[in-house]
């Protein structure tokens, strides 16, 4: 068996790396949220002087990825590969993002779930000693998602209370061989799982059994339980796939109910901001590690936190097709400690 | 520095991944081309007993990688990772052979570089010491990638002669840390260049300042010359694009033209086969490769060989919106010596 696996899908890392610093761009909604003290930068239009959406969310990218650099200390020639995805058709956000800046450039698409992917992917880079410092970024946009996903924003049509709000947010993490930590421990790549869901205006439930899978086996291959968690948090699952993993967790003898939450949940005030079942898309549980949860590691207010990005890999063409809608959820913990 | 860098770009594996198996499978017009030996299935028709050509390309990748791991006398469960992408939006064909596959499952997007995206990627897996075994595959398809990138099939629009045939095809390799090789020695990881095109018709000239770039940085940072190289080879430029590599390689003082050609000239023969500029797609470099290259190497006609997959990051929502398209090229070294 390769040396750092441990159990069926788990790597543990030898040298864990440190996420040695973070950046976080939000659209106006997201900064009137519960967790805006917690972003570097909120928009004050959705459109941040770009002439469409789609060249927004790009700069978004761009600037999260750039702040990131800065904030450590770095320069953008430090950084050896970018690992970064968007939910645009052919991630165009990321390419325009990684023209910018110029540096070898990995391209990923794991919809909502590239948060954690690009986690894992850059942390086994660094790990296994081909780089020491990693860019991690994604970001999505409610206007650019929701026209090509869905309906187009001039038609108005109404919003069943199971869909999400796309996040309008972009986050980026740098990821290095030495530094302070937070460090990443342990990464759980998932496979996909389909319940056979085709509504589109129900990803949580098309996403839940993914994230069940995924934190299971993490416990089996780790022996980690949730009371070794200060945070179990899945990406935008919402209150209606939240409610499924509690559920389904416990039917398989793990109550993560005390320490569980979903970034979809975190970032908005369903009530009060009319969200429906909560956030979505990759800049949902972007904004919220890097923004939230890094912040809250650094005072030390959460020390182990296992975070579990959650993808929808819903496509329009297979949808009109007849298909369901595939999920996938990897899982990585993140630790003050080595 | 990072251990197994060298140069500015370039890893050095320490224990070389060996390529086990591959597997290829084209469809009735690449049957047709020079290269038809070397494929291991060719359709009789271009959508496999499938309701759409989406469903067929996915069944093709799916079956690609099922063969792959055949032939390599491996299981579905040996399996740990499968890094694969396509050119279809949020990589349809390869979410849905991963569901299949059940397998934990990297998703790609490097439009027609994602043969050498993912064996770059699956190699560090392996020389790092995360998993024994991948499978690293792609795949296009002439009828999906046209009326999704392009015009309506039944339109019937006339093609200039800079534009390209997308390779109906998919191709799939299983990297091994124990094995005889070939081995995959080095890889050279690519940066984003755009040289401004924002012709559809002329992705070869939108790639090949991308392949320039990424080849020159590959010698400087190895040491190594043509000389050292029975065949270097890139994705899908054509003709147009190739002359163009040609030209400039030559500016930096690297003559390549007695070693150098193009997937997408080998796979169609273009006067007889009407194929303009030559083939495309991810499916290009992926069956050449998995095809002709690997089959030749294993009979010693060659022995080192440097691939570079070339993707252009077009998207029709850029363009319409007055963007160019930017460029990729990943380089790797495949040797029958470690």
């Amino acid at each position: 068996m390769a040396l750092k696996k441990i159990g069926e899908q788990t790597i543990k890392f030898e040298n864990p790396p440190s996420i040695v610093s973070t950046a976080t761009i939000v659209g106006p909604k997201e900064g009137e949220g519960p967790l805006k003290n917690y972003f570097d930068l909120i928009l004050e239009d959705d459109k941040w002087g770009q002439e469409s959406w789609e060249k927004c969310e790009s700069k978004m990218q761009e600037e999260a990825v750039k702040l990131a650099i800065s904030k450590g200390n770095l320069s953008e020639q430090d950084i050896e590969y970018l690992f970064s995805g968007d939910l645009l058709n052919q991630i165009t956000t990321s390419s325009y993002c990684a023209r910018q800046l110029g540096v070898p450039y990995f391209g990923l698409y794991g919809a909502c779930s590239t948060m954690s992917e690009s986690l894992s992917l850059g942390a086994m880079i660094i790990d296994g000693g081909f780089a020491d410092k990693v860019a991690c970024a994604t970001s999505s946009h409610f206007s650019t998602a929701e026209r090509q996903y869905r309906y187009p924003l001039e038609f108005g049509t109404q919003r069943p209370f199971s869909a999400q709000w796309t996040v309008t947010g972009a986050g980026a993490s740098i990821l290095s061989s030495e530094g302070g930590g937070p460090y990443i421990t342990y990464i759980t790549t998932g496979k996909i799982i389909d319940p056979g869901i085709k509504d589109v205006n129900n990803m949580g439930a098309a996403m839940a059994p993914a994230a069940i899978d995924t934190i299971s086996i993490h416990f089996k291959d780790t022996g980690h339980t949730p009371d070794d968690y200060d945070l179990i948090i899945t990406g935008d699952l919402g209150h209606v796939g939240k409610d499924i993993v509690v559920d389904f967790m416990k039917e398989q003898g793990y109550d993560i109910s005390k320490v569980y939450t979903d970034c979809g949940i975190k970032i908005f005030d369903s009530k009060k901001q009319d969200t429906h079942a909560g956030g979505s898309g990759c800049g949902c549980s972007a904004v919220v590690f890097n923004g939230y949860i890094y912040n809250e590691m650094l005072n030390g207010n959460l020390n182990k936190v296992l975070l579990i990005s959650t993808g929808a890999l819903h496509s329009p063409t297979m949808t009109q097709q007849g298909e369901s809608i595939p999920g996938i959820a990897h899982a990585v913990t993140i630790s003050n400690e080595k």
